[in-house]
């Protein structure tokens, strides 16, 4: 099992400032207030080792927006547009999955095509058109097998979710999962508070995510004390170890945990740093893990 | 006539930093060395005034990328391969310009075709590839008429070069106004030092455009004492004014002297920030200028 996680690259130095200004972007129209922030982010970032993962960059630098903007959530209405999205169309994507001749992988790809879902990346997304392209596509890196196998040995499941809109689509195939395996316990894990688009606990009650059978919750730190576990202390690293299956969603949770390589990691390939680490492609999909033997492997 | 020049916008902070590690990247692969330039870099860039143009902040960027790697010139090997790219498919152009129905288009729009070799921006072209394009498609700004009229009651042409390998098709625009209107003289300004790869009186040389008659250069500093003439200075725009017709390659120098609004502008449209400022499109070629009775209007 590798031991190394993703570190940041330095490219990520440059893009966080980017993000930085499209998260002021959505507080403040004055310019001189989006411009200071943007320069305690920029000595923020100076003061930091750049060796840290990609999210504890990420968790610094949105402390700042938070902070110096006074809006603890810039994408709130956002998000809830993009949950709203999701839930029109569910109702479709549930049927696409039941009248798919591979429902298991229907359902799958569906929960990837909902992480194109993030506002860290872009401000736009087409999540439609998302959905039509994974269909016809492969993933690039393809665990389906392993992925498959694995669900018909486990009984507890953690599913480490990543951002609000895809979460409908996590909630599917997790419905799909619960319904066609003798899985009967779900952790589901989301941010402990908002930052960026991830889905918190108030999304996953939003979309319903919370009825499924046998679902609990944990909540990931978004970098502030009392926020959650971070995804690198001992004690989420137990609860990990304690699942049969681990399914982590989106860019983040790879960064974080990339690791773990028994984990089955769900992700729409975003930046090229994400790319080079995985020798694939900006935009590919990838349903990455699952070492000969499951975990212990 | 405008009277402000174009800002650095606050999306250009990052895109600096971007730029200055694709340049120390050719520079060094030690990646200590590639974080401790970004690093100086951006330490720079916050004791930095951001209403400055673009060009002064790139000033300012490449001086320390220059300074802290010991490189004076680290895309030269890229530029000579530029300028040789160029000058092979030189007689071809020229052979394009004579067959067209309306040559000075022709050469005109290869001189924008030109400006698409740009290192700041991109580590890759593809200059045949831009010839193909702008020959299917029409400037999205037109001021060909202007540009055309101005030409024929011009005398002496003060023309503001941009990149290597572009030099070469500004030569060949240059060749064919020369022998087919009654300019006699040029005044060529070139970079006073290498920066990022933009092309020196050593490019003009290698190319030959010092052959043409009536020549001369003046050289535009990079932001170190002796280099030559800030665009921005009494003497420099005393050069401006003294000239019946400026032509003016590239963003830089758009950003750097857009308020003169009789500067005939030919630039390919690079980034968000310009394109913005010009409501267009990234992409989009332009031909700028020309106020109704040449530059006293």
């Amino acid at each position: 099992m590798g031991r190394i996680n993703m570190k940041a690259h330095l490219d990520c130095v440059p893009c966080f400032q980017r993000q930085a200004l499209r998260a002021v972007r959505m507080v403040t129209d004055d310019s001189g207030k989006q411009e200071s922030i943007l320069r305690e982010v920029m000595a923020a970032l100076l003061d930091m080792d750049w060796r840290s993962s990609p999210p504890d960059l990420a968790h610094a630098v949105y402390r700042i927006i938070r902070q110096s903007s006074g809006e603890a959530d810039p994408y709130s209405e956002l998000k809830k547009q993009y949950n709203d999205l999701a839930m029109e169309i569910y109702s479709g994507m549930k049927e696409k999955v039941n009248a798919s001749p591979d429902p298991l992988m229907t359902a799958v790809k569906l929960a990837v095509a909902g992480n194109v879902v993030d506002f860290g990346v872009h401000s736009k997304f087409d999540l439609k058109g998302t959905i039509v392209d994974i269909m016809n596509k492969d993933f690039r890196i393809n665990g389906f097998e392993s992925f498959k196998s694995q669900l018909e040995i486990s009984e507890y499941i953690v599913y480490l979710g990543d951002n609000t809109g895809e979460i409908v689509f996590d909630k599917m195939l997790l419905e799909y999962i619960l319904e066609n395996f003798n899985i009967n316990r779900v952790t589901f894990a989301v941010k402990g508070a908002p930052i960026i688009n991830d889905a918190t606990h108030e999304d996953a009650v939003y979309v319903g995510l919370d009825k499924l059978p046998g679902i609990d919750f944990i909540n990931i730190d978004i970098g502030e004390p009392g926020t959650g576990y971070d995804r690198s202390s001992p004690e989420f690293r137990a609860v990990l170890e304690g699942a049969d299956m681990v399914i982590a969603k989106g860019q983040g949770n790879f960064e974080s945990l990339s690791e773990y390589e028994w984990i089955y990691f769900l992700l729409m390939v975003k930046c090229p740093i994400v790319a080079e680490h995985l020798n694939v492609d900006v935009g590919d999909y990838v349903l990455k893990g699952g070492l000969e033997g499951g975990k212990t492997g």
